[in-house]
């Protein structure tokens, strides 16, 4: 396989990917402008009337259970098995699996009831769906045991799928190979979202290359976004907003060359 | 008739109407905030224990499909007959009509059981409901047979409304007039629901102007202050903090003359 | 007592408290940013399968009724009588209280049923429920009789808990003292949510010190950074930005001399 970003990006903006994305309340603007910035459209529908439709229509779909709640879950499950039936990749963020029973069996049922593309989570969120110990606070990873690089590759046999941990140093696994991108910036974790933000991106380039290519093309744009955007931010706020200037401002013939990716495989 | 969007803001800056909006998760913030800063204030309220009693204290009701759903919808029924029953104005924005049947239908069942005074949407959403064929894909219009203009008038008059449809250059009627506003900037389209944010400016300005007028001067204003948010900005995220401070700055006075709308009869 | 907000951001910083936050959708963005800024830990949750393990998990817990609707009040008195029984502090933001019938109850409900630790209102909302005559509409006080100090005393007297009234001068009383905040800067009232932030933050700090101080912590926290903010603000939508800036770059050594509080007893 050979990772090109910028050449992703290219292929993404000409063909602009409909990205249906079932999501929590807290980031759907925030993933709704980058998505666009990047360069896809988004399009937010959690209705049991018209998830199936949306999803068909879409060039990938996200589910996200950042605020979940019983009839959402019954959409992401609606949305996701049309989704599968219609050849429309799907990416999972598991918000907070592992800090309530509640989430992570939802994680579960998602898991076993979708076939996924991609699951992007943090360390806890991942090690806890692969059946690790994890310490999680609310949303937030304190800490998993082990190398994040074993973790991906484990959470990536265990689950079938493609696994993105992400991190200060991100690591994304088929359950062969070990991608490690080492793009970003330390103020991503100063605003709320991010993570949800690299699943959004996620499903964005899923919608023009395969699972591996796909979450190391998102973790490398929005690394290299946030590395812009922190340049003369004064702080989370500004920061926030300069991001989506960074995503927009993604130039396909320098990604390759500022993106830090490296590969190990076993 | 005479438009005079820097009058009617003098107006809206002195009565400040309250806006009820029943709106989509992905953007109440944003126009919460647009509406403050152009000098109204703004109510989110969906309950149905609430809804009518809210509607009939508010200055005009913002409808909006964008993350519909059957409550959702019931309750902007119940608001928009309280509306109606209090002499309120109603603005419609049918977010993704043409895109799902359910939004579709949605769009009608509004327009059948309430009297609304504007439909705010882009040219796929307005050809949809006008009973065109149009392009459609997310919540994003591609594209719709024949000029902007014919359509506003078309719609206008089979809707029995106001049709105010943006795009690059806007056009609203009522059916005989057509007004065309060629403010804006193109950073528009890069940030999400500025469509919808326009919709909000409607209704604030169906507070204080009837619904021809109101729908011009939302485009007006919304357009200046895009053009002067895009000075300086380096991208989508600042442009769109920055489009904030425009509508705040707006001035009564130079508005009339920045404006660019021109009438045309039939 | 002794009132140092310096101290209390350093413990904050610290000992980082996970604040459960069932709020309304306008603002969830906001406050999740305006935490994480603080140096706290946001999660949102509002499930009736997981409220309960997820205030017990927390530092505080943050009640908001600004889109109230059935299912997520009971999701409120849930996790508010699971925070009780593990003693975890409680602060209530009542949205609108006196602008519709079902604002106004279900505040009285929520007091009813949940041991609550702080009150944090604008000052229509705290007197409607301190039982005075009050003018709201919408969301907004628009005035309401008697001085901000008397009313945060005899408010805190008659709900039995610390009354936080926010103002151009912001209020804060056990039901004995009461403490004046002269922070802060009028483009707070620009930007929609700030109020409810202030609510956050108070219950940020409910996670390190007692209810008055906490209060006052928080509202002290928030001018102080509204006033770094607004220097160099072209707007509300830019002052908005800088505004979580201006909370992460607050400095525990010098926030004492900066807060400007004064207190009086009776």
């Amino acid at each position: 396989m050979t990772i090109s970003p910028g050449a992703a990006l290219l292929d993404l903006r000409e063909r602009r990917p409909l990205v249906h994305q079932i999501t929590n309340y807290v980031v759907m603007n925030e993933t709704a402008n980058a998505t666009l910035a990047l360069g896809a459209l988004p399009v937010m529908a959690h209705a049991p009337q018209e998830v199936e439709e949306m999803a068909r229509a879409a060039g990938a779909l996200v589910l996200n259970i950042g605020t979940l709640s019983e009839p959402w879950v019954e959409s992401m499950l609606l949305a996701g098995r049309a989704a599968n039936d219609a050849g429309v990749p799907v990416v999972l963020d598991p918000v907070g699996a592992g800090a309530t029973r509640y989430r992570t069996e939802t994680a579960r049922l998602l898991l076993d009831g979708v076939d996924v593309a991609v699951v992007r989570g943090n360390a806890a969120e991942v090690a806890t769906l692969a059946g690790r110990e994890a310490e999680i606070r609310g949303v937030e990873s304190i800490g998993a045991g082990g190398s994040a690089a074993d973790l991906a590759r484990e959470a990536a046999r265990t689950l079938g799928c493609v696994a993105a941990v992400t991190g200060p140093v991100d690591h994304v696994s088929d359950g062969k190979e070990v991608v490690a991108v080492a793009n970003g910036h330390e103020l991503l974790g100063a605003v709320t979202g991010t993570g949800c933000i690299s699943t959004a991106l996620t499903g964005c380039f899923l919608g023009v290359r395969p699972p591996l290519e796909a979450a190391v093309d998102a973790l490398v744009a929005l690394g290299v976004a946030a590395e812009d955007a922190a340049e003369g931010a004064g702080g989370p706020g500004t920061f926030h907003a300069r991001l989506y200037d960074g995503l927009a401002a993604l130039d396909p013939d320098t990604l390759d060359e500022r993106g830090k990716w490296t590969s190990t495989s076993s």
